[in-house]
């Protein structure tokens, strides 16, 4: 069902120096195939990331933000599909330092230079002698190459594998970015995770890293939404290797700039192909809002729309059905809207002016972009210069179907 | 699909004295049947309203907010379902005040004292000259027994009309409230709208009824949700006709105390009736919040809940998917939350302490409770005492095909 959305050309999605990707079948994910990611960092890389906001973070995620709080060096990330860990308690957290152990073991590292991911199945013991017996593969299997095989492995309701890369030029150097990711989905079922991890061979500052790392995700991740539900496990971690020829790139320089360009077009990407992939979507959906007096107003208005049952079953339905949109607008919580400012157009058709149906509105204009199958909304507020770019997909008998089959 | 939901009989359904209903088919909403209701109340009663926190609140809301304003009598009010008179501009405005001159005209008061209420297809114009043409068949036919008729003509996709009377007594003195209220569904489908009108003969004065219509509200249509969506025409108004022999009620006395028993039992039983005819329910759900720090806190958590498409899936499936239910109180939001200390009750059956599965947990007794079309879950948060209850229902495929129905 995925929208306009065919899997990567392996061609394409390029290695970074510095990081290689092994795999193997554990036996996690109930359905099968592989389900274990290990991605192994040169010495020197430099590893930044941010986590889902749920309170019920899972272990992993617990984990990860103690390792990387300590400051000290990252070598490797250990990802299993099939069983998030979480809601897993003492037990749970044991279980998550266990696989760092068995990496660091392996791979002649300490444990707190290991970043540990679950995504799969909450409130389940996490299978670790599983995992522990499918390293040795995945560590047998590591190679540069591997990208694509790797977001294969880390996929639960994902319907195909998502990666790409981005190359940039930085004080005359080139960089490359490669990113995958998994999306929001069910496991057996269960609510999922936002995945998604980018490698770069620039050599990064630790602060400008971390500065990337946040402002990336304000305009990708952060800005996609399948079911306005927000996972306990999400994770979105960028590494930078170092083995390019560029000098140490600073926050606020031409040079990040440059990368900057490349990581936020690597995330939106990867951001967008979990829309087009969203459980049961048929439609892929960008909500342009402008005119907003500050982002975050901005973003609450286009995540109203996005999030609306009504507005979301309307597009499954090719319906330009107005007043859905017109009354998500108005239920964004926007303190003292003149509704008489509001503009929204579908696609090149202007259908809201001043709050109310166009006057050159015509149904089967509306009708004509609601058929097809990559929407464009645009809402102008006209209360000041802020806007956003959030992207959705449409509410099918699908979404409902994937949800509610009982997990098997 | 209604939950456990029959009509009501028209015999406990009681009159109020002083307030008198007729109702007409106007043909304003499409599938034809009565559609217009008008309430003619008695010289000397008392109403106050709340209304839509939607920023594009339609045109009879700003009327209505107009004249309850003002502060003068209200005479009578004038319903429509079919058109929402919504994002209609000065056009609509004018179709609003219109229909409040042509009651006032042929009943012979002013029209600041009649309230307007439209319900139904948003951005698109009222047919006000078929609102006109049916108000001498309104009037003609007025009468006090007429409840549960004048509940059946302000429903749009409600399949069974909801009306329900109280008695209590007040300084010895016997006075009766009696209610109707339509649910949030489509029209044409279209976001349609919560109306709710309760009336009691009781002698309440007018800043009580102002309290008593505000503090019924936030445990009552408050706290039932079915999508999430919040209407642009949503009102609750209370009518007191002081027409029974009690002493006028003052806020805070032990009269206000038993009447606002009476009116709250009338308002929550709507607003579960509400819950149980949402659209495409299979399931009444009911989600008690304890041990908040603040009630605010509860409610959060509790519509958290409630509007997760997840857990409403789950609901439909009668999975007891325990990581939704998890994952969605941590995305309530709450600042600091103690997981370790939230506990879940499906029904009778622990299903997670200490923030993670009970110990005492068996899957069969919790797929037990999810199979029975009245749930009810309980979540501790172990912060405080405050607490609330929402109720909803669940997310079925029929929910979809409701509202991906393309406007017949």
């Amino acid at each position: 069902m995925a929208v306009n959305l065919t899997p990567p050309d392996p061609v394409t999605v390029l290695p970074i120096a510095g990081v290689e990707l092994g795999f193997a079948e554990a036996g996690i994910r109930k359905r099968g195939g592989r389900d274990v990611l290990l991605m192994k960092l040169s010495p020197g890389s430099r590893v930044a990331g941010v986590f889902t906001q749920n309170s019920f973070a899972a272990a992993p995620v617990q984990v990860c933000r103690e390792h990387l709080g300590a400051g000290g060096a990252i070598r490797a990330l250990i990802v299993n599909a099939g069983n998030a860990n979480c809601g897993t308690g003492a037990a749970g957290l044991a279980a998550a330092r266990r696989s760092c152990e068995a990496v660091a073991k392996a791979l002649g590292c300490a444990p707190r230079e290991v970043l540990p991911f679950s995504t799969g199945v909450i409130l389940e013991d996490l299978p670790i002698d599983r995992l522990e017996a499918a390293l040795p593969q995945c560590i047998e299997g590591l190679a540069a190459e591997h990208w694509v095989d790797a977001a294969a492995a880390i996929m639960t309701t994902d319907t195909i594998p998502k990666a790409v890369s981005c190359t940039a030029e930085v004080d005359g150097a080139r960089v490359t970015v490669t990113g995958i990711a998994k999306g929001v989905g069910m496991l057996q079922p269960n609510m999922a995770t936002m995945l998604a991890y980018l490698a770069t061979d620039a050599k990064v500052a630790p602060a400008a890293l971390a500065r990337l790392v946040r402002e990336t995700a304000e305009v990708s991740f952060n800005r996609v939404t399948v079911d306005g539900d927000t996972s306990t496990n999400d994770s979105f971690v960028l590494v930078a290797t170092g083995q390019a020829s560029n000098t140490e790139i600073a926050y606020g320089t031409l040079g990040y700039e440059s990368l900057k360009h490349a990581v936020v077009d690597v995330a939106q990407h990867l951001a967008q192909t979990i829309a087009r992939d969203g459980e049961g979507a048929t439609k892929f959906i960008t909500i342009h809002v402008h005119g907003a007096a500050a982002e975050e107003e901005a973003v609450r208005v286009a995540k109203a729309i996005a999030h609306s049952p009504l507005v979301k079953t309307a597009f499954f339905a090719s319906d330009p059905n107005l007043g859905r949109l017109l009354a998500a607008i108005g239920n964004a919580g926007v303190r003292d809207l003149d509704t008489a400012r509001v503009g929204l157009w579908l696609g090149d058709v202007k259908v809201i002016e001043r709050g109310g149906r166009a006057a050159t509105y015509r149904e089967e204009d509306g009708a004509r972009v609601m058929r097809s199958a990559e929407i464009v909304v645009r809402v102008e507020l006209g209360r000041g210069s802020a806007g956003t770019t959030v992207w959705t997909c449409d509410f099918s008998y699908d979404y409902v179907k994937i949800n509610a089959e009982y997990r098997t």
